[in-house]
């Protein structure tokens, strides 16, 4: 055991820890939420990104020993690899607008600093928490920067996965793209369309999305390094913002800035409303995407059965047989669980008074943990339900011939009068639309077979057709 | 024109309205939501009972005079009656914590009441908007009381339109009684079941929101009358609080008190975020309830078609003959606006600080509004939807016998595994699972019978039949 | 009165009314929100310009004859000056995915047709709502693309707002730039900054959002004319979409052009969740706004008082002389109501099924309301509270002066431990920062005073200072 | 390794593990949020009295063999001891309505029951996961009452989490009871009261909330055992339903009852989305009560200064000595979660279809996450903030001295003109209204003393005092 002091008194640490006296009051104050920073391994690779590239900046404008850099940035290094992600303890819920989750970096690194340079671990003196790894920083702009960076990363991860889901969209389309099926608006039966054009859209619905989720990313690029306490940048150097973005630019290998108005940048936190807000516009339609899996595979025999998904898993302990659309199911919840952390993070930033946002931690924690699961749902939406999809053609084929609904296309030729009465007579008697216009003799059978013909329903053809 | 003054100067009022400066002010001020207290009649009646008690109460403790008291009780009467409401021109949305929507009563019933006694508009000396007609009463006190008091009464109005709804689906429930059709899980064909006990739930779903409505609306006949500006009753007189909710009792038929802790009554709107939140949860299960309506009437052709709902419009301008389900999809919407006002509900009530929630004028309007496009709503599903649908007899047997599901039932007979592979041969080979039985000697057709009868399958029956 | 049927029958209307059948029964039908088109003029004018774009293209095409033409051009025409508005009669709120908006604007555009044609109202083979106004056309399009079109329109005037506000904002930054003030962290009092800086970065978050909301402006320019029924164009001419998007463009100044991918344009409503999204950030950042403005306001006596908001009318009636920040007060509420309807936005855009989302008109009716409360909002605050704002210069100097936090600009020299202890005693004893200093020797009265300087906490200067 | 199959095909487990192939899938399938059964030991533990009470009725039913009802409920009891919980490796948030974590209990109970009866695991002839375990149960009744029964549990243990604070509240409500302060309303300087009653309120408050807690739990009692798949009871025995809740009130203690209507019971969701909305009520108050605090707190020499939270942290590594008001901040975020959570629920409840909602698990999940969380918080808040709370009686007492408030009571004494007036001056001068009153000679000293004595103005007194 070693002992270690702040301001508020002295604690006894375990020697095996890396962190300190600060992280120890952390865990002891905050016993939240059961969710810690080592669960978030991009999240402390991204503090230790961050960290890194101060101690550059602060040695290279001469404030920082280049031996105490050198240390530093070895132990940055180390957490980027993947290391000492066990020490990260500190509930990712804090109150303290982030202070415990920076100092949890600042001890774990300036620990591991200092035996790199051949001390012992709390030997403080040789590489110091707050003196020299959070040099020139505070909270109040080491920490926010360090989640940009995280968000970044994640929403990098989330664009490919969103690349992938529109792949296997893509796929479908292509293979069912001869495959004739009815249209339908608000459930009712409407006019024919193709099942290739139905996942079309599912794959134009993404790309859009990934396009905004790309926009929303770039807002975050501005970070408030140099801000320190409320961005002032009292107790900072002039020159330190511009040189520890280039530092952090080279190390993230993205174009991050200094926000051009610092005291701004280091309240505001609309860019997380933003984000926010995108998370939920895809997730509100990933989940239309698959409340519309769920019905066009309903059945098999008492719905719609226009599509089979793959079967997953056994889907009743009492009914054999029984395979049920669980994994559309899985995503709809991740989304309706996005679109509830919309309302807390709102919440957090609307929540913010004066100089600072107190509760930052919480709309970190429910950006990246809403994207972490995203990603994961996409992928699994594609790999595990959207690859292994058929089609029941000859279903889908059969709606369209006993539809009424094809009986829209004849209204340019018989009228909207007529055709209304054969929908009528069609849906009073059961006959089929093509039986009943032949019956009455307003169409001879070719021009019926002419403009029913499905390359003649699919797109517009008024004023081409004879 | 008449002049009126308040401490901020004076201002040039029409002769001909009942309203004063300080109306005047706040419709100068708040010109925002469009919606105003005249569009809400049984809250300017509200406003016009807590005044009549509050009036009741002083005079009865000798701190008012008879004459003027008598005038302030014919001015609310005739507000009761419904005279005068287009004199209350205040915006619904307003700053002020509901000082304007206060003072623009006060000075209505001034004005009202100085015509009473034979003098003019304005002549306040005689009869005083703050001073007589306000007198033991602060808005902290009068305005939340009259939100509840409208709050208890339009909840009544609810509870009569959700009794009218019951009644409308019992009567389904009944009509529908012997029709059988297949249950459903996840979208999923499962096991048979009757469309009235499908219309039965809907009953009995509503018949639970009911207790929950009314116990909410118990909830909120605690008022603070007495209370003043913060709850310590500051200028009142110790007597008062009793006294006037014996009056507020007579007059509104209803079982107000005073709260126990005018305090924490006065700053607390707990109850209603409670209220909101209960609204949620019958608007939650109204959607679903519209939500499967279309889904049961989706078709004609190419859905579920187990149900006919009223054709209540024209469906389309290019689809000749289509109808859609535009009442449950209307009703769907309402249910979507009252779970977002829940929010703000709550959003205003969380922003409450010390001694009084100033946002008290969003979180009545967003119930006020809520309840009152429930009802509506409610009605309109009643009269225009659930009471002209008509069932698909043979459609709903057929799928019975089709189905695949009734397996289940022979699972106690010929066991799990030989089960799941007659639901797996039927599925393949679009046999139906009464043949497949036969054909394999697995029951002969007297046990299948008895086995796979409707009044078998839609109860309990193990170990009571041979 | 004249007599007009649909399919479902026949109905009487007054023949003083240019709407009709489909109206009528849509009146009947929705009596839901109290809320009709005619309280949304842009809505309205929307409308009329996507019809008479409609009808230009149907001419050039060869669709629609010249005369009628011109008369639905004429018709479009006087609504866009504002004429008729009171035959929109229709609940915004409705079912039928806005078919009786649709009819309603096709009903009243034929009518004043057929006068400036010499016909009767009602005489709707010369000019009929379905035949020639909506021609090309199915409410899944025309709809959509006149929600685009008015949210186009209204979100130009709320930039307009926001730009006013934000130069509200900007003078006061100017005339409060010498105020110095001790910034506060987590309520908490942090470093010294001016009171203008404060004001700046509320000029700089609004526009920050002002580029948010033009860029969503710009997502919804696309729009779905062509679609028809569900985005296969049946029953129009291939070269209608270019055609009419160009007569659009002109019509309305704006860059409006057809969605690439027709079937997915007619179903998504993701730019509805996007714009709600965005109104939401700029709701949360207002919001806080007003918040730090209420707080920075409190007093006169026992709170911050570091600002004066313009007195706009009497706080209590019981309370003599109190004051209440009113106006910041309806602004927080009007920001919890949009943050709310973005939940009901949220779930309207989920909600849609396959080919349609049916819940569009509450989208299209809560973001057009959201919007013109904000754009209200806006210009409420702007003149009738900050541009009113003084400061109380001394209070906000003699808490610098007073203040611990500014022990923080001595850390670089007399070093964090010897800071923390000048912090301890000061707040112990009650002496000020500088006196200890003093007192202690660790630094004489000419450095303290340079470093304590204004000019030298405000900004970095670490390594500058002597 | 041992092998194991369902209808889909073989699969290969490790022989250590309890769990079997149908829990493997959903491992395999379900791969989404990081949070499993296992992180919530309570809902385990239901689970296995659930499958407890259905093995004992079972038995008495003559349905189960006793040498294996015995075995599973040795199984059960090990489970409920704590012991397995290891082998609850599902992810909460699955697809299938709950049906792998029916499973997951199932196949780890079969196996300790087969272990117990001399068997190998996987021997399931012996005793089968649905033969034996699920026994006349269906995931669509088993899971959702195990659901409740652990709802039931952590509502318990909330409510005396709940109680603890409130009892923390009451303790500083008397300590305080005679530290008069300036009450506030809408931040501006209201009239006196105690610091004891605005501690008072917080415990009123809460009071009030348990009360809504207990009646929300008590929603919950009524559980669907006997409804198999749809609420119909096929393939169960009539006898069932009384036995089993007989023998589930036995085994936990509480007062279980079988819902009136199976079919019902089986599809509604509304006592979560009821539970929720009161989780939602109590987080919005208890959210009120952390800003009032971080409000009374604020300072120390710029802020209201009222109240010292106990220092649980350093507050800042660059301002020496700053503390913050960690505690309030963690569980504000705490309650912005619930909130936020509460939507989540809303939408998972809403999108319940027809015979069963397969959004359980969301619910589930985000319900029980929010009372773990909950009570956590309250517990912190009550331990680390609300006990080590001081006055600072000076500055409360200083305020009122100072403050034009007081002017109020003397209303009924010189007219509320004649305050008004003082009350300007005291704000333009800076004079004390004490002493403008007997400056301008409206009242003696005496009158005055005894008019402004704390007693006089903390209650009602007009028509008292002489």
């Amino acid at each position: 055991m070693r002992k270690e002091h702040d301001f508020l008194g002295e604690l006894e640490i375990d020697d095996m820890c890396y962190y300190g006296v600060q992280t120890l009051r952390a865990v002891q104050n905050f016993d939240i939420s059961g969710r810690r920073l080592k669960d978030f391994p991009r999240f402390i690779i991204s503090l230790a990104k961050v960290k890194k590239a101060c101690a550059l900046a602060n040695a290279k404008l001469a404030l920082l020993d280049e031996k105490i850099k050198d240390a530093i940035c070895f132990a940055c290094d180390e957490i980027i690899k993947g290391k000492y992600h066990d020490q990260f303890i500190v509930d990712m819920i804090q109150g303290g607008a982030g202070t415990s989750t920076n100092m949890n970096a600042n001890e774990v690194i300036a620990n591991i600093a200092l035996e790199y340079l051949g001390h012992k671990k709390g030997e403080y003196e040789f590489c110091h928490p707050n003196d020299h790894v959070n040099l020139s920083q505070s909270t109040n702009d080491a920490y926010p920067t360090s989640i940009r960076v995280a968000l970044f990363e994640y929403l990098s991860d989330l664009t490919k996965a969103m690349e992938y889901l529109q792949a296997a969209y893509e796929r479908k389309a292509e293979e069912f793209k001869d495959v004739i099926k009815m249209g339908r608006t608000q459930l009712q039966d409407a006019v024919p369309m193709t099942l290739g054009r139905e996942f079309k859209t599912f794959a134009v619905m993404i790309s859009e999305d990934i396009k905004r989720v790309k926009s929303a990313r770039e807002q975050i690029l501005a970070v408030n390094l140099g801000a320190t306490a409320i961005g002032t940048g009292i107790n900072s150097h002039p020159d330190y913002p511009p040189i520890v973005a280039k530092y952090l630019q080279e190390i993230t290998g993205s174009n991050f800035t200094i926000a051009a108005d610092l005291i701004e940048a280091t309240q505001d936190t609309s860019a997380f409303v933003q984000i926010s807000g995108v998370l939920k516009r895809v997730a509100t339609k990933l989940s239309k995407v698959c409340n519309d899996l769920r019905l066009l595979s309903s059945g098999p025999k008492c719905g719609f059965n226009e599509i089979n998904l793959p079967k997953m898993q056994p889907g009743s302990s009492i009914m054999p047989g029984k395979v049920n659309p669980v994994i559309p199911e899985v995503v709809n919840q991740v989304c309706f669980y996005i679109i509830g952390a919309d309302v807390s993070v709102t919440l957090a930033c609307e929540g913010g008074q004066l100089q600072l946002n107190v509760f930052e931690p919480l709309a970190a924690y429910s950006l990246i943990h809403s994207i972490v699961m995203l990603e994961k749902a996409m992928k699994t939406l594609a790999d595990k339900c959207i690859d292994g999809i058929s089609a029941n053609e000859q279903i889908c084929k059969d709606f369209v011939m006993n539809s009424i609904g094809i009986v829209t296309a004849l209204n340019p030729y018989i009228g909207y009068e007529n055709s209304a009465k054969i929908a009528k007579e069609a849906l009073n008697t059961g006959k089929r639309v093509y039986d009943l216009v032949l019956e009455r003799k307003l169409l001879n059978k070719e021009q019926l077979d002419e403009i029913l013909s499905p390359e003649n329903m699919l797109k517009p053809t008024l004023g081409i057709k004879k």
